[in-house]
């Protein structure tokens, strides 16, 4: 039993309490109260140990990346984090570890006054599920299937700094000292975009988080809204880190198939670029437009405003070699 | 890209559509709508393979008691079921073993009308977690912290039952082969009592679903109300095959002690006996009074009105020896 007072104690040791929580931790569920006229809006994400993170990264980083990943969900739908429930498994308790695993979960939380209203604690390999849940007023939310033909596609920050680290920590590049730090916090603290999520409700046609690779969550966007689109290559913002360890082409070959990045990738008509810059600088977000949306029902590139080829083979789970195990 | 194509297949083939599920699964949240004056109930339970349940449990079983377990939770409070995601696991893609998973969930989602609204599926070692919310209107759940001294304490079905199964499995007891197959469905689809909890809303104090065991659960209820409780061994609704199989004395210690029976324990006032047994016999659900609650703040046993010791050890996870391993 001490075990699990221990834990207990650590996961109710949280400052937010949301008015809109009426029962938090502690019985058999948690009760909520929505606004009035607002959609719930739900994502679940799993990150198992050696498949979504290398296993040697720090236990403050699990915590954090277990709830950006499924903020950023919620920030993709314009929604504004509400509650999380964190199912943790672990394969024994390390008290060190879970201290250092709830600072990274509840930094964030607290940041975005999002309130853990309950979870499980199970013994096996390591994995943790998060389920967070946003409020979005009726009839504002952005989904994937809202883009048409014309329109423009922007992503916030930078792409492809995620993938770089990781192929650092595998040993396959060598990132120069002064870039290290900033990569591996690409990596391991990914920024949920929340408010330009919701900055985006009254403008964005369609939007997705790029967590599988601009392409391949690209693709997950033409899908659902039956359009191409066109990258144009040269416009991609990178880090400086990218190009200066592996050189522009194979810089835009990790831009366009990495994953991890966390970033919003979203589409806007004509009429609406300038109030979205606009409402998207209030929010402090640099945004990069990188393309356009067509008729085509294919992803193509150019350089230079010629066509090239792209040779892009996103990450997937149950492959024969997981990226970083 | 083929192997998920086979899961998303699977999983988007249900048949219950929610009208309050706005946007099912598909795009980066699901969106649904509560009705007006309605608290949500969020719990999430994980079953991890040879921890929660053994290994050799069938795709099906699986698949049912990961969504049984959560909405034995919301039947605790008095929920009425709406919406589940299911973050799942696999060690490898078999799709027998997905379809007959699915056939778990689904059949009990179809038998409540709850809606499958999301959801993540991994590579790693096997197991589940699934989040499940349900609705219960504003100032009628029924929590663990409202029971009183001199009320009384009931289950609904039988206890004892899966524990049985449990101990038949590992071999420490040998179980009639008649009675085998009863048993075996005790533990491997067990029965939430999801009408039963609606309908204890106006009469209960207290509840919470037997997950831990008898002993263990009831002092949840006992810590968070305050109050003590004495059962009465001779009053336990115990399986045929238990006593059958082990004997009397040892079948109240199993059923003081062994878990996953997922039956309902609850208190009630004097006053609201009758009420309660009517409504709960309207629902086909089988009560049995067990006990009664007091100011002693200690769980205490009677037999033939004889006070006698409990030696219960319930199960905790972390053990050095997992139940079921």
């Amino acid at each position: 039993m001490k075990e699990f007072e221990l834990i207990r104690r650590y996961f109710t040791e949280q400052i937010v309490k949301r008015k809109d929580v009426y029962l938090g931790i502690g019985d058999d569920c948690a009760l909520v109260t929505p606004g009035e006229r607002q959609h719930i809006a739900v994502t679940t994400d799993t990150l198992v140990a050696g498949v979504h993170f290398p296993l040697n990264t720090s236990p403050r980083a699990i915590g954090h990346k277990s709830i950006a990943v499924n903020l950023s969900d919620l920030a993709a739908m314009g929604a504004e984090p509400s509650w999380v429930s964190l199912a943790l498994t672990l394969p024994d308790i390390d008290e060190n570890w879970i201290k250092e695993f709830c600072l990274g979960v509840f930094d964030l939380c607290e940041f975005y006054n999002v309130q853990l209203i309950g979870g499980d604690t199970t013994q096996g390999p390591l994995s943790i599920t998060v389920t967070a849940q946003g409020q979005i007023p009726f009839e504002q939310h952005i989904s994937r299937s809202g883009a048409k033909a014309g329109e423009w596609l922007y992503v916030t920050g930078e792409i492809g700094g995620a993938a770089l680290a990781l192929q650092h920590i595998q040993g396959k590049v060598k990132v120069a000292a002064k870039y290290q730090q900033e990569i591996q916090k690409r990596l391991d603290f990914p920024i949920a975009r929340v408010l330009a999520g919701q900055a985006l409700r009254k403008y964005a046609t369609s939007a997705i988080d790029l967590s599988d690779g601009l392409v391949a969550d690209l693709a997950h966007i033409c899908h659902a809204s039956g359009v191409g689109a066109n990258i144009v290559l040269d416009a991609l913002p990178l880090p400086a880190a990218l190009s200066d360890t592996v050189g522009i082409d194979a810089a835009y070959d990790i831009a366009l198939e990495g994953g991890d990045d966390y970033e919003l990738l979203f589409s806007v008509t004509e009429d609406n670029r300038v109030g979205m810059e606009t409402a998207l600088a209030n929010t402090g977000n640099k945004i990069t437009c990188i393309g356009q949306l067509n008729g085509s029902g294919k992803i193509t590139t150019t350089l230079n405003k010629k066509a090239v080829n792209i040779k892009v083979q996103s990450y997937q789970h149950f492959s024969d070699t997981p990226p970083n195990k």
